[in-house]
């Protein structure tokens, strides 16, 4: 990877660079649609879901919202890091002399990269690290279930163990580094990682375009399909959202985070109502690729250049619904921290209102990203086991249902 | 629908006729590949796996098989019966003088259709009756699950309860039919229906060839994609299997059933073996859309017609291992019943010693049916929650992924 202070100054065009680099390496992820969720969506909450918001009392918004799914769940690894992961690499290679160079004893290949990470990115950088030749040490908690190390090794990675603290895993990094010489990569505060995954941006843009083409939806005047109007992504380190913000910088599509509110796990959005980064976050939200603060340079992007328009946080019962929603309905395995937008546009009155507001009858055409897809069956059965929570009843099946209005029907492609 | 004496033979041509008259009303639905099972299904079992089966002892067939998913778990309603139940309706329509025929009233269409079904046939009934302006009766037992009652109301049918014995559901069926006239659509046995359902073998034919286009598979003598060598699809009543047989008769396509073998839900592989069809089931399979004997239409087409090659049959357990592949691996959700094909290809020594013996080094090109994707979140708690029956860990992340070769990689698309 190559060296923060090079590859600066990020804008669109570093995002169109990497996407260059890496399209070969990752899957075009397929973007979908559902009629019956865009029929929850654009219907509106009941003033008992309002109840003890700051929304309580008043009249629920109407707006009309029209969700492409961008299925990074079905992306190599089940999750969008390998984008990010595949451009770090490609740029340490090119810094490095090329694909030709380094393959030496002692040279940089030889020596490989290391990162600490027990989710996604860990399996990520394995892969990427492999289908280029590249050794990866990737140093994971001994307590990391069983099932994403033995993920991890599958990949061909070097695991190494470390305690659980970040101090922990840190000195374990050090060690690996002195020990082999390998080049870090961290997961989402490099600016290599953060054009990586905003290449995910430049795809939604582009097929959310041609499925409106396909489909007839035209702009106003007729002419071509008006795309997107929005994106929301999930926001736990904040790499795919700046990315994202970045490869719609200009566009005219705006753009929006979202994230559990558990346990102050909505660092980006207590930092927007604060002017200021929050720089530690302790949360166990389900969510549990967003337990991280948003990082340095993630956080220059989407606040102080002002590149993305706000942050919404949601509950974590929000985040089931949501979740029980997509399974159920459109078929596709999620993980959490995946469903923290679409949960954001079903339940957030503040990001509804503003729908309503902004866009009337003629309504948002709003990408939402699917990060990731990697939970076990054994996990969902943990969430949604006993006690129902999360069950989604109500909008879905009976109001909905019964108005006679289109309902539950499974829209590929 | 047309009278079953009016609309035979069946053969090749119905299916391309029922696919002109449905195909607006059905999702073309994608066929997805994934690198990861394709290793399993190419690695051969282990001695472990073999005990107490008639290849205990036996060296482990060595296949190469490339899997072909079709995802009618992402078809309307979320499974395959929407094909036929439009098939039947439009035939009934053309039977009763077209579209502009029966609005008056006591016309067929105020009279309506009727069947009798707790699972995926009462939601695809309800829909294509709602979408062509028909009244749909459906009786479903008092005992079913309210979200599936709830789903077939939510599609704007009439629900009817009645006991769970089959007495008592057809003479509710026969209350309706003498109260409003309608028509009765059976779920299976009948030639509409058989020829409906049969239009995914068509789809799967021409997307396969397009997918190895794309993909540069060629055929031995390098001119084009050679298409499928197999298709498996799951066989209940045996509509869908008939029905994908009947698509590929003269095509060079060899079709094969799989089931259930808990509880004698292998009527079909037993009836094989003794020559004549088997009349009734009482099969408790956490296959649920199998717990039926193959219908008298589907199996003179399936059986002495001789368009299937073989059946098999699964255990609970093998379809939980490959329900959780799908699941972890791929990231779409399918019901029980759909895995039924994929654990086959993946545990049956019989069908693996057949491709390895017939197909050698070139291996087969298989397409697998996912049937349906209709199972609750609380649903597959229960089928995997404590115990961890199913847990498929040994080929999946263990030996494959310790050899080093391709591992768990998503290919959508």
């Amino acid at each position: 990877m190559a060296d923060p202070n090079t590859r600066l100054p990020l804008n669109r065009q570093s995002v169109l660079d990497a996407h260059e680099l890496i399209k070969s390496h990752i899957h075009y992820t397929p973007v979908l649609t559902n009629r019956t969720i865009d029929e929850i969506a654009s219907s509106p909450q009941t003033a008992e879901a309002l109840k003890g918001t700051e929304w309580e009392g008043k009249e629920p918004a109407r707006p009309k919202i029209r969700i492409w799914f961008k299925c990074e769940n079905l992306q190599r690894v089940g999750a969008f890091k390998v984008r990010g992961a595949f451009h770090a690499l490609k740029r340490l290679e090119e810094a490095e002399g090329g694909i030709e160079a380094g393959h030496g004893e002692g040279g940089w290949r030889q020596r490989g990269v290391v990162t600490h990470s027990s989710g996604n990115h860990a399996q990520a950088l394995a892969l990427a690290a492999r289908e280029l030749g590249i050794p990866a040490h990737i140093v994971m908690p001994t307590i990391s279930t069983p099932s994403k190390i033995a993920a991890t090794k599958g990949y061909g990675a070097n695991v190494r163990f470390s305690g659980s603290t970040s101090v922990e895993r840190e000195a374990m990094v050090e060690e690996v580094m002195k020990e082999t010489g390998a080049k870090l990569v961290p997961p989402y505060d490099h600016p290599d990682i953060i054009a990586g995954q905003g290449t995910m941006g430049l795809e939604m843009a582009e097929q959310v375009r041609q499925l409106q083409s396909e489909r007839g939806i035209a702009n106003q005047d007729g002419q071509e399909a008006k795309g997107l109007d929005a994106i929301i992504t999930p926001c736990g380190g904040g790499g795919m959202l700046s990315g994202v913000a970045l490869s719609c910088e200009g566009r005219g599509i705006r753009v929006f985070g979202a994230e559990p509110e558990f346990q102050g796990a909505d660092d980006g959005r207590r930092g927007f109502e604060q002017g200021k980064r929050i720089e530690s976050v302790k949360s166990l939200t389900i969510a549990d690729g967003l337990r991280t603060p948003v990082g340095k340079i993630p956080w220059s992007v989407i606040f102080e250049r002002r590149l993305v328009e706000n942050m919404f946080s949601v509950t974590e019962e929000q985040i089931k619904k949501a979740m029980r929603l997509v399974l159920e309905r459109m078929k596709v395995v999620v993980e959490p921290s995946a469903c923290v937008g679409l949960a954001t546009v079903l339940f957030h009155e503040g990001f509804r209102g503003l729908v309503e507001r902004e866009a009337g009858e003629r309504g948002w055409d709003v990408g939402v990203v699917f990060s990731g897809g990697n939970v076990g069956i054994e996990a969902l059965g943990g969430l949604f086991g006993e006690g129902g929570i999360g069950k989604e009843g109500e909008r879905a099946e009976g109001k909905v249902g019964m108005d006679g209005v289109r309902v539950a029907e499974n829209v590929a492609g």
